[in-house]
């Protein structure tokens, strides 16, 4: 069988921590289907990662009306939390797929092609983590994102973990009173120590949950959660001046926080903002047209 | 057989993160054996740490010239990391301890005890960990200690930790540059994304490993590394207040970093510390004393 252009089509995978969404073109770009599935982050489990892609996969096919078997069809374009570490990279890199060809970026790199088109651009994103992250002349570079541990100021699970911590220290007596405390406490059914214990084994995610508290307080007039939230807007806005320093045309702000974060952004930097073309999906379907030169 | 004075022997077990320490005295309070073996925190392994205090008990049978057998002449006060959390407190009192009778309480109350003779005082505590404990009327009041990701600041952990994230930011053109860079770059043989990678399943003791390149780079007179301990220094010296409102007599500054973060405590609070009367394992035996009222 030769391959030519009307064999394949082309499948964007968006794999994230929580979800995993697949959309499906013909040759031409039409959008033939799409499908959710679970959690697919390569990080938290390679085979459960895998498992969600196919599962979304086959989704978007039946949606489209096609087997399972057209995968061998299917020009992949996949972008994946957590590959930006090169030890995970290279473990799903070594994926026997079933693809007709696939082709393996980050899940910011979709995020910024989807967001423009398909073409150069930046983000700024809070989400769960927080990051910059611009694509000039088919060449990406991403700033922040390593994780709320070790940063990702102005995301979810960053105000979820300095909440945690403004709390212990006002019940210690060391730090400000807040009414953090007591939307903490409501949300988490717990005071004191025993937030630790509640939280001995949270994930990003569990903390990304305790935003909201941050959001509340502030709204209160909360001094504590306000300066927190001018802290991660301030983090969010020197990231978008990094950006800007590669000339980006465009610069979106994309993620679950984008909306509540963007009054604490610089209002220049809020002022500059334009509105995402499309979804990471879509960035992942450009992704895989500009690596692919069929035979 | 009767319970008698005589047929007694008191154990004072010091568990921890990395080692366990046992001694052993006779009724009338004569050191008669010692013992180090394991970890024994519970929290990371309920059996191990039951394994390492046995171990250490053998150990410290042994060295007195008794058998294990004797273990049922042991009243046994364990001060144990972790039991500060009510579910691991409790998991670790169900044990079926081979002792006559067991005691159990943080590694904390002990070291307090320990350090003031078994009587009332204060302990500013700073080594993987950090926190703040004073022992009055035989009440105890924590102070701090919930755990490097949510606090500990001065501790070995947070120094570390803290020093990563500021090399990322440093890195990404957001933070100030520091040669805590060079220092982590050597110790950890990565930079950039590669020291996220090479720490993603790091524990608070691989964190506190990194805090001598925050000593190193201050001594060579970096500003962020000075920075950084001077705010690991002011929140001790805030603890070390707090402490000072129960007017404890005595105040002692205990744990790994006692001796490097001294000179980073308010004056008046370094010049109040009083070296240390016993370890910790000392006053393991104090408190199983108070708490054994022989039938």
């Amino acid at each position: 069988m030769t391959s030519t252009n009307n064999d394949i089509f082309y499948l964007g995978i968006d794999g994230g921590g929580s979800t995993c969404r697949a959309r499906l073109t013909s040759a031409t770009g039409e959008v033939i289907g799409t499908g959710i599935s679970g959690p697919a982050n390569p990080v938290h489990g390679l085979h459960s990662a895998q498992a969600s892609i196919m599962a979304a996969t086959e989704l978007a096919l039946a949606a489209a009306g096609l087997p399972l078997t057209a995968s061998s069809r299917l020009v992949a374009g996949l972008g994946l939390a957590g590959v930006n570490l090169p030890s995970v990279y290279q473990a799903v890199s070594q994926w026997q797929h079933p693809f007709h060809a696939m082709y393996l970026t980050t899940d910011l790199h979709i995020a910024c092609l989807g967001a423009h088109g398909g073409g150069d651009g930046a983000v700024l994103i809070a989400g769960t983590g927080s990051c910059g992250c611009v694509v000039a002349s088919e060449r990406m570079t991403v700033y922040g994102g390593h994780g709320f541990l070790w940063g990702d100021k102005g995301s979810g699970a960053w105000l979820g973990l300095e909440a945690v911590k403004a709390v212990l220290l006002a019940a210690d007596g060391l730090g400000e009173q807040t009414q953090l405390t007591a939307w903490l406490g409501e949300h988490l059914q717990a005071e004191g120590v025993m937030i630790v214990d509640r939280l001995a084994t949270a994930k990003a995610s569990d903390y990304a949950q305790l935003a909201q508290c941050v959001f509340r307080a502030a709204a209160a007039g909360d001094m504590l959660a306000i300066n927190l939230l001018r802290d991660g807007g301030q983090y969010l806005s020197a990231l978008a001046h990094k950006l800007g320093e590669q000339g980006p045309k465009r610069l979106s702000f994309i993620g679950g926080l984008a909306a509540p974060m963007t009054p604490w952004l610089h209002p220049e930097v809020a002022a500059r903002l334009s509105d995402p073309v499309d979804l990471p999906e879509a960035g992942a379907i450009h992704f895989a047209r500009q690596q692919f030169s069929p035979s």
